[in-house]
């Protein structure tokens, strides 16, 4: 069989075949591919991503998209946003670059009292926000297949989380992509002030160790590709090292014609719940052994552009 | 607390700070932290990789060091070594860069029959080297949280594997850094000529469908840090953002000057299974949330520059 598509050796099409789906060539009997859940998905199905709740992380290679989780995180979310507004990380840096691990931003002065830069309305402190209670405001479309660390994982609006029935209560899931607020030993020193991404594969034993507040919707190979930092821990040893954070903004305060019309599909439907299927069953042809489970972090949460308004 | 070794912000601290851990504030009756498991490990712990089982990947930007499974793909294995000791990859590209996912090189013109590399003394098609039969050959130290997609899961001579005690069949596990062999449709269709290695997540739903006959040991920042590629799947889609491969030699190939000599911790011992168990348990003072539970892909295998001879 040919791949035209890229003109050359069909073993180029090694095991991603269904990040695409080649859903063409599924059977009636077979169940949908994710390709196929996609093509099908309604409207309805689809999210906008709210102004008042994304953060645009802007480097000189592009724009990092990050939508806020304030169901989980509500006073990181808002102090997060506060410092935004008042330009509290511009010209600051990404400092730590670790491999397999986090990309890291802040003030790589913030220990210099004469240098760091000054937070002036935002708050410099935080308690945790390391999980939340179950309740009714917290959806949860769980997953059939177990976990290592967790009793249950799930997605929660968009979100990998993971809840415990026993104790009451639910958190955000280390998965790739997901960003937080760094900290030190004590509980509470964290702000937001200094962010990271989660790079590498999910970091699980950080669960309910550091507030999680957000996820990269977009751009996060402009956070994966930067090179690697060669100080212990990934951080930077010389300030030429230092990768310049261009701005942080909320979507709100960006003119529309400037932001990053992005929908994300909604993790409480029918649609998601075939597509967690897709990723267990994995019926396109390529796949000689069916895994028939799925872990939580192998089920991206698919974004697009936002469709234009349909005519009537 | 101040962390002169960075000179700024505790928070630069964050949950990483395990990664090279601070054991020197831990109790006698904490278990030991990682750090503490390397300081006091022994010259036995450690083995010297084998020269004839280890591949070096020359980048412009330096070299990525292979250590070979011939216990789990001797058919790849050998063939790789094969390919290399023709000149086959030299000159050869990584074609694919495709984020959370893999990077994966060789010949962009394989379908081209006229442009194609040729191959002279390897083999053009390899029988899948998925799994194996359990076996005194293949050592295996178990991990006891479990897993998600395989009844049980653990370390064999360096590499992260599976097994089905009820099969009788064990596997090689796609955890970041692993190398496998691109393969089309058909099961036989991998035979070296293209590699990929795991960039992102561990993709578990791989596991069993590619032969995995490799672990990246040192390097692998030069090819998670590559830029990603922007065709379907992270193919390339213009000549120009083709990374070249200078060359791939067998390390016995190389002079023994201008080898890497590395070590890596043996898995078989007491202090890979102390290592596996401060992993679970986190005694650094930074944890204030102790997972007591590890998933196999979170416990890497260390790597060390090989220690001097030591005097009588």
């Amino acid at each position: 069989m040919k791949t035209a598509i890229f003109g050359f050796c069909m073993a180029c099409l090694i095991a991603a075949a269904a990040m695409t789906g080649r859903g063409e060539e599924a059977q009636a009997q077979k169940p949908p591919t994710t390709a196929e859940i996609l093509a099908a998905a309604k409207p309805e199905d689809w999210r906008a991503l709210d102004p008042e709740n994304t953060l645009y992380v802007e480097l000189a290679s592009g724009r990092v998209v990050v939508e806020l989780a304030p169901a989980f995180a509500p006073l990181h979310a808002a102090n997060v946003k506060a410092l935004a507004r008042e330009r509290y990380y511009d010209g600051l840096a990404i400092m730590r670059v670790q491999d397999n691990y986090v990309a890291q931003w802040g003030d790589p002065n913030a220990e210099d009292a004469e240098k760091a830069r000054r937070i002036r309305n935002a708050r410099k402190s935080l308690p945790p926000e390391f999980d939340r209670a179950i309740d009714a405001k917290a959806p949860f479309t769980p997953l059939p297949d177990g976990d290592v660390y967790a009793a249950e994982v799930g997605y929660s609006d968009g979100f990998p989380a993971a809840r415990d029935r026993r104790s009451g209560r639910m958190w955000l899931v280390h998965c790739y992509g997901m960003v937080g607020a760094g900290r030190g030993d004590t509980p509470d020193s964290g702000s937001g002030a200094e962010i990271y991404a989660v790079i590498g594969h999910a970091p699980r034993h950080l669960d309910r160790n550091v507030t999680l507040f957000g996820r990269v919707i977009q751009g996060m190979e402009l956070l994966s590709s930067l090179p690697r930092l060669s100080g212990p821990m990934g951080f930077y040893e010389k300030p030429e090292q230092l990768i310049s954070i261009r701005s942080i903004r909320v979507a709100a305060d960006v003119h529309p014609e400037e932001r990053s019309d992005l929908e994300v599909m909604r993790t409480d439907t029918a649609a998601f719940r075939e597509l967690i299927e897709a990723r267990r069953q994995r019926s396109e042809e390529w796949f000689l052994f069916k895994p028939g489970r799925v872990e939580l972090c192998n089920v991206p949460v698919p974004v697009r552009k936002k469709s234009p308004p349909q005519a009537n």
